[in-house]
């Protein structure tokens, strides 16, 4: 089952799946050459919108939950993808400790860990487990009668281990949105894989999207089309205090200033759906400090629920800078649910993806909430077998589309990272802030 | 559906699967090393036996044929794998010429050249077929409706090209029994996958066994086994005339000597088989020129229809090597059909396998005969899943040590392929010959 792309919206995609399709050797050279300069995350997943006339990420996550949503049948794919990941990265390494987020209540996110650790195994590593957040050890049992253990971390000089397991590389499946712990400090002997900048302590979605407007630009050129096509717009909204509505006045400018940009570019492009702008904290996750507006004036005067919703994110983070940026409908429906694609990568490669579906949302609203109450439904195919014997809509097809998109995305992270290696030089107050 | 491997003769396969799982994270640190310091063949399949008591590769490919009996779920791993081929190799590739062998009217062949292609093509690359033996075009017609175009090969200066397509790299599916032809030559600005010494015309299997011969002694010393259970012994036989029965009686004593070495070690391992050996052209492939032989009297005094089938392989090239290798038993069985697993690599990854499955054929005999006289059953599942919760011979497991094995022999390639790569200077009787 695919979910059905609304057909009278699909004609400006279906072109821009054409030119993929017909440019996938140009395409696809372009990347090799990309990253033979670029070094991309170890792992990441992106939030994609389709909107027929536009398809563009919306977020990039670099500490990818939800790899047990993939289709079972790409699990070989997984491996083969973090052979050449390790590699790559610690080509020695024969121990690693993943560390997961703390607190998690989520059976869903633990699934997701137990998935990854099988993954790592499968690559021929012995893998444990390191919590942040215990000073015991703990089991979570899981749905499949399987469990993981947790381990209290222990430093040790310039090594993070944990009793008994000396790790040579340590992958973090946490995002540091709580700033970036004493103990991970110079682990100067072992790989650290994503590295810390790439943790919402340093992390802002504004650096990711400027990264990634210079991708889109670049690739837009190369396939020939309006970049516009492929990049949602934003911008940056600084010094907000919502509790206090400080800032309200020059948010609802940013908003209107987006909504007549957009109005524009559906005038030019002859698209009569209504704009919208999502507001969101510019350093987070997990759907919080999330706004869906389509009108500036709806940000001023917000009741205390919404201003709270808007002013905290996860680990109890206050939100002071947000990006504003361009909404693009989803008009993908599984049986008139909402359907939104996941594309997840290790290293250069797509090795999966998901829908995200959910019935009581509307098509311009942000889906991945709190508490996750969606429906995953794993892509039935592959994202590397663009066939153009095919119609450019049939699903190998739109998942290649989703992949091309996904690794533009994870090129874009690549850049951001690399713009940010030296993040300890740089003013960080929320990394600053969590650590004092 | 996978071979049932007869269970009173697993036990010391079972301790051969439970040594790999244990130490599969050693095992696949130090193949990484490994493939750091030698570089896999672009692909190559390798015909294993499973005598239960001896897991052993018994020829490896370098010009693989049969990817169209891989299971279609592994190609988005095949298209992954030779993504990173490509990477490696010609990063700057777009354009791909794949060389097919000549005058093969086997329509199986063909559909493995139709997947070659479309494995090249989902790679995102531009893939043309041209024909060392034809002067004009000649399309093939496929059983699944699909048609393959072959071309005539023009020589531009240092450059192999079709009329109207300048490829970027060459890729041989073409094994050179014949001889390297003169167009091959000097082609300095392409790339050309896998390189000529690759070919028949300078490849020996003797070269290639006392390659695999020391890989096998290193990995048996890694995870603690007798080297012998994953090794043929082998002995070589050299100024052979089967015409005229030249040599008749060194083969015998070579045959005496390896069949007294066997039955040395079947004593010492309580094994209560009877011991063979397969004799076979050193330089040829496709089943050709291959004897199974129980006693050294049966290669005196051979009778006319068996001299010839000895003597001639592949393009009509005389035999006057061979090597004597040790026979390993056949102990998987489907339907009461012997079952002998393939094992395929891109690049140093394992991307599939198949059963090759013979009604007609003892355990002891060749499967690979002209013909292919055999029905490919496809692995279930990915060689890359060890999974130490289920049982060592679990399919999965059971793959996983295919793949640990096949990687082996193809290790051995790269060392063979390092250790022929000033090729011209050597003696070569065959491509000396081939291109007079």
């Amino acid at each position: 089952m695919v979910p059905h792309l609304t057909t009278a919206l699909s004609g400006p995609l279906l072109e821009l799946e054409q030119r993929f399709l017909a440019q996938s050797a140009w395409i696809e050279q372009w990347f090799r050459a990309s990253w033979q300069e670029h070094t991309p995350p170890f792992y990441a997943s992106c939030d994609l919108r389709n909107a027929g006339f536009k398809l563009a990420p919306v977020d990039t996550n670099l500490f990818p939950g939800g790899f047990n949503n993939l289709n079972p049948d790409f699990l070989p794919l997984c491996v083969q993808a973090t052979m050449v990941a390790v590699e790559k990265f610690c080509p020695e390494a024969c121990r690693v400790l993943l560390i997961p987020e703390n607190h998690d209540r989520n059976l869903f996110y633990w699934q997701n860990v137990a998935r990854l650790a099988l993954i790592l195994r499968h690559a021929g590593l012995n893998v444990r487990l390191g919590s942040l957040a215990l000073a015991t050890p703990v089991t979570i049992e899981l749905p499949n009668a399987q469990s993981l253990l947790l381990e209290p971390l222990t430093r040790r000089g310039n090594r993070l281990e944990l009793a008994d397991f000396s790790p040579c590389a340590i992958l973090l499946n946490n995002d540091l949105s709580a700033g970036i712990p004493p103990i991970l400090h110079d682990l100067n002997e072992q790989t650290l894989l994503p590295p810390l900048q790439a943790g919402w302590a340093v992390r802002r979605k504004s650096r990711h999207f400027a990264a990634y407007d210079a991708v889109a630009r670049e690739f837009a050129d190369l396939v020939g089309i309006d970049p516009w096509r492929i990049n949602p717009a934003f911008a940056v909204c600084r010094g907000l205090d919502f509790r206090y509505r400080h800032g309200e006045e020059e948010l609802a400018d940013a908003v209107s200033r987006q909504l007549a940009a957009i109005r524009e570019k559906y005038r030019e492009h002859d698209i009569s759906e209504t704009p919208y702008v999502v507001v969101k904290a510019d350093a987070g996750t997990y759907g919080m400090g999330v706004m869906t507006v389509k009108d500036a004036s709806e940000v001023i005067g917000l009741n205390r629920r919404q201003r709270n919703r808007m002013s905290v994110v996860k680990e109890g983070l206050q939100v002071s800078e947000v990006i504003v940026q361009e909404g693009v409908h989803t008009f993908e429906t599984v049986r008139d649910s909402v359907a939104e694609p996941v594309v997840y990568m290790i290293d250069r490669y797509v090795v999966g993806g998901f829908y995200r579906i959910h019935t009581a949302r509307e098509k311009d609203e942000n889906l991945n909430s709190p508490g996750m109450e969606f429906k995953p439904l794993a892509f039935e195919t592959g994202c590397n077998l663009p066939d153009s014997s095919e119609n450019p809509d049939a699903p190998p097809n739109r998942f290649y589309a989703y992949g091309v998109i996904g690794r533009l995305a994870c090129l874009a992270a690549a850049k951001e990272l690399e713009a940010t290696d030296n993040y300890e030089a740089v003013t960080l107050p929320y990394a600053m802030r969590a650590s004092a």
